[in-house]
């Protein structure tokens, strides 16, 4: 996953444009099923509509003593996103209210977006800004705002039952690592591993948005069937530092989603942060808002806005580790385990089933006898159709794991049946 | 208000007759529009019916040297309440039996009635009572039980929505002022404070009634009526002094009214005293009784039955201040202002509305642009028509007071709806 | 109680059989309503049927120099419960198999039974067994396993309401005493104190089953109809010893019988043990399995496969003691009781009634008037048909008998009905 973040980390992406069809591209290499959607700017999606596309060759700053102080081609945090193009000579001042850095972290290059209002500008670290002189600077923005397309990818996965377990993820933000390019490697890397198991209980909806416009695109054609399918879903972001695990839930607070992610959490990493929906940032605004109400939360690493290379040059590959995404890939495939668990069973005779007919209880009565099939009793004796698996190895102090044998010979000697 | 308790002070008043009257009449001098009711002694209602109507002109002692030493017209206490007519001379044996004072309060008239058996009687101190020698005492009694009327007032004040918002006070005490006057007195305040703003969302409807039998008889006539409307309701005794806050809660404890008093006493007096329904007393045993079943509820001062002078002379305006009177008048401003801000507004658009056009969100995207309109954006958020104003303040840690500036912006740009 | 557990004492009662029918016989001395019911072997039943009946005369056996050292006429645990018959002389290494001891027990003789499939065993204290030396040993079991029945006992007391409180023990062990005799020894003195009382309100349905199998064919003929009627049950085993007492709740942990018992338990015994529905093992996994959920729970003393003696000789009638039944007796009655008093009462008139012309109100009203009649009023005011007897005694800090006098007062004034 770290040498896929490598590959897409120069990349230039934006909401549309080359830099959005290159990576979504990439991935589908890995994931060679992957629909790629073209949807045309101008385009109404609820309040909003879909923005001019936006693609740049070039920009650069140089100074009075002829430096290119600023490159485009070296950094494209360097680039407010969606500038339009402009080209000239200006002296500081009147450079100044285009330029952006951040006094605070001096050596960062903040990021910094126009979407929706025409405007260019660049950004640099706090040192070189202050290091600039009086003079004229002669100035490129090479870039184009045209009618053009916004571009996602989609990706459906069919298991047992039309059910869906949701991931979004996007592809919007130029190069930083942790948000964004750790949420793109490791549901890409999920979707391969959920593509390696052929026996899916669940259907899986994988998406590679742009965030915000793109997930309002996507709810503005999908609600309806994500509402009727969705059984869980994450928004997967910021998944690859190694500094601590988080928790934001979904707008209710206590969906599948929640009830499943928050028990992972406190077995694989027990001293997660748990943030209040109101921390919220990412897609999960739109998927959680009023009459959309899908059953979609977070589990990062160091969630946005919480850390302070967050959203400039300092978020790169060396603050986002193999280590920290494969931590945060180990705790989504439990959750995804967990769900593809949470089926629910019905013993089909009432009252307790004969086992010593069937093998599983001892035909010599003792004081011990009911103790060596207490597994098969408990598991017949709350297989009611209300309790899930999960609900049941937590009665038991067992995992669905140490359960699974169990049920399956129950199955098989139909004690058991799976009920919807 | 102090002032307005002094004037109705030395009234006589009583379940019924010309003192209730003469006190309604100045009430509805400070509101014009309330509506005098009278109705008919022996009228049934529920369990009960309207008693004969009580009226008294005069009554005293003389003790065995001429001293008029109880005096009907220096303390209305001083006869038991709907005492018969009585003239005579009786040894002091003989008036023992209808003489009342308070061995452990030997400064204080207590205050009796017998409402509902055939009874005479004077209240007089235990000093007093203790210094009586034995001798014929001159006694009368000019009252009069005749066929009459029970009177009540009733106030009803329109808002937009026909749910109203219900307060109920009682004019049936004489001369005593924290259980009496102090309700009276804080009610027709509110009521003026209630017309005059004229942007009311609620309705209101304001009784003044005899205790028990009054609003017995105003549920015999309204119960459905208040079953449909009543959205919150408060009875209002005791509100005079300085001592404490006290809250006694509806029946069942979990009403709207309760919720929104628990609020306020929490912010506006924290060290109130919270009671059980189990040490109620008002007419609150008849709003709340199985099968009426309202949410009404009390905020008080000291409690009736909770302070020595309760029931006695010594429940004077001394006892009730003007800052006294004022702290309960804020209290249920507050509790009201409350109900009123206890609607539910709905997103009207799906997804996250575009915040940036209407002006509402900053157009350049940086590291802290979401902090900017996080009012905004978490009001909308939690705005599906389930959360009221109030929930929504308590999530976002804020008061309604300071999302209304918000809400109003969200109302103009039609991005909220207030839903019933 | 511990004197009827003696004469049971002896006789060999295994799943079916003689023994099972004599010691119905002598309960039904003590209840001569008690119905014995006789069910074919071979019937089907959910997922079991009916074994065939077992009789056993005698088995015994003598070692190589002419002792008997094993003979079932001295003690019924001697002989594994089922044996099939036997007759021959074996080597000490050809009996190994069929013989079983406790080496952590050495002085006890174990309970062993092999219902259902055919086998042969003695049972040994493990000193006797570890004292055989090899040789030749004449070994008789003289039992028959034929074509007969199953028997139980159902005794149905009416009450004034058709649903019913149901108990269950079990008549299928030989001689141990609190894990059995102690069960059907308490049951018993329960039915006749039940008998005793003529004004029940509710129904009684008492069982006396073989364990497991019994409830099963029970349930194969009764569910629906228990399912319909039953309001609490408890199946009655383990309640003989001093040395502790013990809940064991239905599956689902929140019914009637469990909130009673609880209440009853931190009364009586409040050092109570608590188990979890994990911890089952009696007919209570028939009466709560799924689909059949009926609200069944134990109240225990040391409860099964929590004392050393369980389920060997040390489980004898010195371990279980008069005290100790006496204990479990009364908790059990005051259970009943309970449930008994469990009724719902609705007050009939709507606002308070007017308790004064009807003696139930001082005529004179005085500051301490309220409190004279707050138990009147406070039951009339909860008596809303959802709060029951207890509840409401809970609320107002005093017990169902201390109410009782009060709800029948207000029963004959008609100012409360009982609702269903």
């Amino acid at each position: 996953m770290h040498d896929f973040a490598w590959e897409l980390f120069p990349i230039c992406r934006s909401l549309t444009g080359e830099g959005v069809r290159q990576t979504l591209a990439r991935i589908k290499k890995e994931l060679p099923d992957l629909r790629l959607v073209e949807v045309p700017s101008g385009t109404k999606c609820f309040d909003w509509e879909v923005p001019r596309e936006w693609n740049i060759q070039d920009a650069w700053i140089i100074d009075p003593d002829g430096n290119k102080i600023v490159d485009f081609k070296k950094n494209n945090l360097h680039v407010v996103g969606y500038s339009i193009p402009v080209v000239g000579e200006f002296t500081l001042e009147e450079l100044q209210p285009h330029l952006f850095s951040l006094s605070d972290q001096p050596t960062a290059i903040p990021y910094i977006t126009s979407y929706y209002r025409e405007f260019w500008g660049f950004c640099m670290t706090d040192i070189l800004r202050k290091s600039l002189k009086p003079g004229k600077y002669k100035t490129k923005i090479e870039s184009r705002l045209t009618q053009g397309h916004l571009t996602y990818g989609e990706l459906l996965i069919p298991g047992r039952s039309k059910k869906e377990i949701f991931l979004s993820t996007y592809v919007c933000h130029p190069s930083m690592a942790n948000n964004e390019l750790s949420g793109p490697a490791v549901t890409t890397w999920l979707a391969k591993w959920i593509l390696k198991n052929t026996d899916r209980r669940f259907s899986y909806r994988i998406v590679f948005i742009p965030e915000t416009i793109g997930s309002i695109v996507y709810l503005s054609r999908h609600a309806e069937e994500l509402k009727s399918k969705m059984l869980a879903g994450y928004v997967i972001s910021c998944v690859g530092d190694e500094r601590t695990y988080s928790y934001l839930p979904s707008r209710h607070g206590n969906t599948l989603t929640d009830r499943v992610s928050i028990r992972a959490l406190k077995e694989h990493a027990p001293d997660f942060i748990r943030y209040s929906f109101l921390d919220r940032g990412s897609d999960e605004r739109q998927y959680c808002s009023p009459g959309i109400d899908l059953p979609v939360a977070l589990i990062t690493r160091s969630k946005f806005g919480a850390y302070p290379e967050y959203h400039t040059s300092l978020d790169d590959l060396n603050f986002v580790t193999a280590a920290g995404l494969q931590g945060a890939f180990e705790i989504y495939t439990k959750c995804i385990k967990a769900l593809e668990a949470s089926e629910r069973f019905q013993a089909t005779i009432l009252c307790e089933a004969q086992l010593g007919k069937r093998g599983l209880y001892p035909t010599i009565g003792t004081k011990n006898s009911a103790l060596a099939t207490r597994v098969v009793s408990n598991l017949l004796a709350f297989s009611d159709g209300n309790y899930d698996l999960q609900d049941i190895a937590e009665k038991l102090g067992m995992t669905t794991s140490e359960l699974r044998p169990t049920v399956a010979r129950l199955l098989e000697e139909k004690l058991l049946k799976e009920v919807d």
